[in-house]
């Protein structure tokens, strides 16, 4: 890209993050926040008008006479749509939005572990092609398809390397499989991290929060947005909470590690330290006072306590976010468990951590793929959209 | 500051960059590298010239009448120092440098952590008065002083909160008085996090690589290094390191956590756990084999290596970086650890992290005191320069 193209996108970009930022805003607003002059700014909000990612609208203030008319800016939702697929081990769902973040639609459905990618894609792609051809039948254009998985992620080649527990999809060329079969531009990313990206841009992280967040289920998953984006690392392991270690002479885990959180803590965890296979019998058991069943879910809320203390000194965020599967189990825990953390940290940031469940609950991770797109968006417009040559 | 301004600080750092990640370049590679029009550039790297940061230098390759003449671009070791000042809870040292990260002098002395911060500023005053008219009788002008000091730090105000063990120090306005006293403009930063900014200037971090620096003595600490700048979090916080539980019913920690790898890992937490006072009987102790002093080096090794396993999972560096008055006595063992941390790490990723000792040795966090000044130039040079009115 040349250099007055990377000039454009940098005020492209913040001058969308600015409409975000505040949801609405004027242009008089927009030039004092941006910087940019009047001039320029007219231009580049003028185009994205045009290419139909923002959009004008009339506000008035007061009424009748004394009435002050001005003209807002805010994201179009009536023209672009983003496709959000999470992909579980044992589940799947599919959702649409506009870019505002609103879900337009969603469907899920389960998944039989051992299909493998081909078996899954045989499932998922008529649903592609339908929600596709409907958004296009009714005017609208697909901006992308973010795409959230267990990972770890090959984020060159769009596969994934070496997922624990998911058989068949090692170097399976996810992305390029996508959108060489659906035409639909893709982005593949950590379930863990879509989950975050969720909470960053349509959740806690809309106002700037540094957080991280946590998806509990068949793994542990951790996603962490710092001064604004999320961090990946060297390898796209950034993040990698589950695989900390809590039990010190605790079992193997499949990372190579031991005695990994995701040993003791995940739902697999639970129930091989519980003794049983089945979530909903466990927390009978612990409503009934049964002594075992008691002593596992101390035990576990004592890991879930300990992860978080961790994760507090290690990435000293304004907000833990947690979410996945396993989350509304723990549900009736989480004050106990945010005061029994903040017991733990240095005392004067005590009182400025939240402990919060995840905004979209079992579709933290769909919706979260439409983040993926959406933050492609607003930190790429003028590669995104194309529509500078 | 102006829009104007904002792009002009935005292209010389984008500038200043280049030229320190190339050691020296030329304008014509500089157009390439930067995207800026060669205009553009010969207007910016002429201002920087003048103001003394950078400067040119003919280059022959070749010999004789073959001999290709090259005008190179790089930074300025003639006219601008820096200081760093490390503050430890016993010792001190202060460092001279230049623009390019080379010591010019060096001091270190040993203070009664009794002393507090009137009485330690008793010690240090005259030796900085000191420096200070030297390096001005030379001709030369102090860019800024860094100050390397056991957080946690609080930045707006530059004092520290309640740092654990260094009594008298809370609150202290410790950037605020250097200021004051000897007229330098004064950065403060955790000494954890300086180590590391030594290392991401002057160290492994110059060719942008991502890091974990851990400082072991008396205490832990760490500083994180990703995607190219030191990350600090919402409570200044990040990276905490030693405050991850790492023995599940150990002793309560002054943070507020109990069994904190700090309580266990440290200087004193190894002497502790074997029951003496001094470090150099304990590792005299272990050359002799003696049951208890081999069984406690055991331990040290095995929390190094979890530690080292969870900061590898929850950061995902290329390099992990060892330093502090502890190293030293780890040292001999840095291959091994290397190996028992790679083998509990994802298979993919095992070769690709390095555990390695830090650059400075003892003089690690001084001379992070003038990378976190020169990382102020390099970000913000209109603003740190002042010379755009």
């Amino acid at each position: 890209m040349i250099y007055l193209q990377q000039v454009k996108q940098h005020n492209l970009s913040v001058i969308l993050k600015d409409i975000w930022k505040h949801n609405q805003i004027s242009r008089i607003e927009l030039v004092e926040s941006t910087g940019l002059t009047s001039g320029t700014l007219t231009n580049l909000t003028h185009e994205l008008i045009e290419a139909k990612v923002i959009r004008e609208y009339q506000s008035v203030s007061g009424t009748g006479s004394v009435g002050r008319k001005r003209v807002l800016l805010a994201f179009d939702p009536h023209f672009y749509r983003i496709i959000g697929l999470d992909i579980g081990r044992t589940s799947y769902e599919l959702v649409l939005t506009d870019l505002t973040g609103t879900k337009l639609q969603s469907k899920n459905g389960n998944i039989d572990a051992a299909l493998g990618p081909e078996g899954f894609m045989a499932i998922i792609g008529p649903q592609l092609e339908l929600l596709k051809s409907e958004v296009l039948a009714d005017g609208k254009k697909i901006l992308g398809l973010g795409v959230g998985i267990p990972g770890p992620i090959d984020y060159a080649r769009g596969s994934l390397i070496h997922p624990p527990n998911f058989e068949g999809w090692d170097g399976y060329p996810l992305q390029q499989v996508l959108e060489s079969r659906y035409g639909i531009p893709t982005i593949i990313e950590d379930d863990a991290r879509t989950s975050a990206l969720a909470e960053g841009w349509y959740g806690f992280g809309r106002n700037g929060m540094n957080l991280v967040s946590i998806t509990m289920g068949i793994g542990i998953g951790g996603g962490v947005i710092s001064g604004g984006g999320i961090v990946r690392g060297a390898n796209g392991l950034y993040g990698q909470v589950g695989h900390m270690t809590i039990e010190p002479n605790g079992i193997r885990c499949e990372c190579g590690n031991k005695g990994c959180w995701e040993t003791v803590g995940s739902i697999p965890g639970i129930l091989r330290r519980w003794g049983g296979s089945d979530m909903d019998a466990f927390m009978r058991d612990v409503r009934d006072n049964k002594a075992d069943a008691c002593a596992c879910i101390e035990a576990t809320l004592q890991y879930l306590e300990t992860a978080l203390v961790n994760i507090f000194n290690m990435y000293d965020p304004e907000v833990i976010i947690l979410g996945g599967r396993l989350y509304p189990y723990l549900n009736p825990y989480l004050a106990l468990i945010q005061d029994r953390m903040r017991n733990r940290i240095y005392a004067f940031a005590k009182e400025r951590v939240l402990l919060r469940p995840s905004t979209f609950g079992s579709s933290q991770s769909a919706m979260g793929g439409t983040a993926a797109v959406f933050e492609a968006l607003i930190s790429r417009p003028v590669e995104i959209l194309g529509y500078v040559k």
